[in-house]
């Protein structure tokens, strides 16, 4: 065996127990969130604080830095080549931010959390203003200490978006942007009355039955993973074969399950497609945008189409007759699709959402960059909320407020959700030029087509290729708007009879 | 600061640390048993790999070798005398284990552990025994690593029942057995029938609710801890406000949730009541003996008693009326402590159970000495199941491969069921003697008297005492075989009508 060999094998050994301490980091995080007791908070703090620390020590050990440095000159091949280079990013990032300013930033995050809640319960910005500005100024400082080229807002993007350059992305986001806004003031003006079909009383224990039904169809191994429930649903996983998801249920809002389910079901089917490969960064996902193209492609273009549900009402009303009864498929498909102008971005529709995203896109670009200030802000959202949504908050609750992010350090993550569902619409489109019969196969429950399709051309690739590469290498192109747009305009101006 | 006020406060930060990966494992051996999907068992067994790997690691490294002899000599009193004297026994065993044993250990029991479940399967004890003698070969170089003084057992029962001496301990479980087995050759002599109350069909979900009622009123704390479904019923404590029991549900087997509820509830008394030391080894359990004299005390003691039934049947009888009808106190108690000759430990009752555990012990602590050798086991095993409880096994099935302790190394351990079972009788008497009203107490469903003397004199105590120490400390006498006796025989000979 060649040095290198044995090389990268003492690499891989060392590699694979930093993804065992991931394994338990993540699996105490879901359990927080989902099983632990009220009292249980201090010891688990404890606890995942020095499993960060052990994860850190390791990552930057002499004996791993000294091992990539050797294997960065072997030049290694394939899976091996990608397993060196993304821990040589990971270990790279770890290196140049200080301890002492990560203790700084978890300390700030933590007490920054705390402002944001009494701040959102009081509405009173004032209160958590200091803190934001903290925590704008600790990051622009991880970001110098990681170093980044064209904009500041690249150093923390890359932590959620790998590869990606701001600079790239913000046309595209831009002519979104641009595009949205006439779409939604269309509909807004359409005079459309709202149906309240989905508001009705709809059984939990019958919703939940419901939702174990739909992801077993669409491919979800129960044998692999799990569903839970959480105050704030999520996808976590600690390997390809225990994948574990979260929803929440009410009475009156059943489209909460309803489609959070298929949400959290079409990350849970990338995660059980990854290639397993024991921990090693092969097999992990390649960015938040490309996982979140596969929650929202399941969601919104699959569980929002006609189809989908001339196949599923006649099954959801066996669980709900009376209050389904004379409801056909046309309606219960205009009240899945209902687009309203609304505050609160996590109760936002199809169509509007992504202004509520590329709004803070916009906010968290101009903050980070210092062209806007952290006092300017509340006024600044109203503004373009107003502006891009056609309504204006009464309050910071409702407004600036609303959201955890910013509060615990979460800076350059939102443009992943529009880059999510613009990745989705333009995968979707070609799976269905792919899947010529991919609206028949749906509209008779049958999905492992897409699913195969998925597995083979995303879902299996792990993480070999950038988000940038596995969008040219799928569609041929690269990413546009105009897929997402051709989509929802599609869809939603014969909905509201615009045009 | 002096240096070694310094030294301490270092030690302190590292245990701790150990702690926190503890609680790790601890979670994810949890989890596996209560939530794991089956596919996610070989991540999990790396995951969990690693860790024991990490927390051994950190055990034995220099530092803190360093810092335990530097403080070995600093005089330390008090709870930091504890703390230090209980690492240190940690970590001299950890360092005198070669770590190439440990490595076939952990391969053999694995390997065992599939043997042994064939074995029990096929009814086929020859297949199991070359890994039977392989485990007991390998334990015995454990033992000898480890060093002990008298005989060779103790250096296994030690890491269960530590500072405790088989030699000690030997003549009181012998005493145990030869007053045990003529009152249950007088029991079973006495002709009584069998009443099958408690194999009526009774619902999961009733049974559920009682359950849960029943633990919340002997004062077990849901904010800081959970009850769960396992196929194999166990208590895991992360810390005192992270406690978790889990139970099984029959609906032709009540008395397996009734009396199983009540069990993990005692154990998990316990652990709720230990000192909250963040992870210091002075807020640790004394043994498992002293663990399992919670969890017998609360299900025989109390739970089985007349007057617990007194306060709980009319409760029962609410959630189960068809079942429960015309059922009064003394049919239930009766049928509550029905004693029956039997071939399976885990189905004993209160009076057979210990012999299950001496045979047992006997047994192991024969073969560990090379008394016995595993050829002849099946028919040792026979003999005397035929001699103490007067039933002979017609398969090893249902003899000695019913166990899965030895296939998994777990040797030494079986000697402190019994030994709680004793503590449990000689600290009930104190209780007794010290709230004179404790059977009315407990006739009125008032059960914070009892929890409140054993918070006070037993759990608050952690690790500062050991377990001679302790029952010294509280009932003024080392442990005695009487008080067991004289309560088992003051309540079934009655029963039985016998004398």
């Amino acid at each position: 065996m060649g040095n290198s060999a044995a090389q990268y094998e003492r690499f891989v050994v060392l590699v694979k127990e930093l993804a065992d301490v991931s394994h338990a980091q993540d699996l105490l995080g879901w359990d927080q969130e989902v099983n632990m007791p009220a009292k249980g908070v201090n010891p688990r703090a404890r606890a995942l604080g020095t499993l960060a620390g052990i994860r850190h020590d390791r990552l930057t050990a002499p004996e791993l830095v000294d091992l990539v440095t050797a294997l960065s000159e072997a030049g290694l091949q394939g899976d091996q080549a990608v397993n060196l280079r993304e821990l040589k990013r990971s270990q790279q990032r770890a290196q140049r931010i200080p301890k002492a300013l990560i203790v700084e930033m978890t300390q700030t995050e933590s007490l920054s959390h705390e402002a944001w809640v009494e701040a959102r319960k009081t509405d009173n910005f004032a209160t958590f203003q200091p803190w934001l500005e903290k925590v704008f100024e600790l990051k622009r400082q991880i970001a110098e200490s990681v170093g980044y080229t064209g904009s500041i807002y690249n150093a923390l993007f890359d932590e959620y978006e790998p590869y990606a350059q701001v600079e790239e992305v913000e046309p595209v986001l831009a002519d979104l942007r641009q595009r949205l806004v006439p779409l939604v003031a269309g509909i807004r003006d359409s005079g459309h009355v709202a149906d309240d079909l989905l508001s009705r009383t709809f059984d939990v224990t019958a919703q939940q039955t419901f939702g174990r039904q739909v992801m077993t169809d669409l491919g979800f191994d129960l044998q692999a993973g799990r569903l839970d429930v959480a105050v704030h649903p999520f996808c976590s996983g600690t390997s390809p074969s225990d994948v574990r998801l979260t929803t929440r249920y009410s009475p009156a809002q059943m489209q909460t399950s309803l489609f959070g389910i298929i949400h959290e079901t079409g990350h849970g089917l990338y995660e059980q497609g990854l290639p397993d490969a024991e921990g090693m960064p092969v097999g992990g996902a390649i960015s938040l945008g490309i996982h979140e193209s596969q929650s929202r492609m399941w969601e919104n273009l699959v569980g929002r189409s006609r189809e989908y549900w001339q196949h599923y009402l006649p099954v959801l009303g066996e669980h709900f007759p009376e209050q389904l009864a004379g409801v056909d498929v046309d309606r219960f498909y205009a009240a899945a699709n209902q687009v309203a102008a609304s505050l609160i971005r996590v109760e936002a529709d199809e169509v509007t959402y992504n202004l509520h995203i590329l709004l803070r896109f916009e906010l968290e670009k101009a903050l980070i960059e210092g062209e806007l200030s952290v006092q300017d802000l509340p006024g600044e959202w109203n503004d373009r909320m107003e502006k891009y949504v056609g309504i204006r908050p009464d309050s910071d609750a409702d407004g600036v407020l609303q959201d955890i992010h910013w509060s615990v350090g979460l800076i350059g993550y939102f443009a992943t959700y529009s880059l999510g569902n613009l990745y989705a619409a333009q995968f979707y489109r070609q799976a269905s030029a792919d899947l010529t019969d991919l609206p028949q196969q749906i509209a008779s429950g049958e999905f492992s087509g897409l699913l195969g399709w998925l597995r083979s051309n995303i879902h299996a690739v792990g993480k070999r290729r950038t988000a940038a590469e596995l969008v040219q290498d799928v569609t041929g192109e690269p990413l546009k708007v105009e897929y997402l747009m051709d989509y929802l305009e599609g869809k939603f101006k014969p909905l509201y009879g615009l045009d």
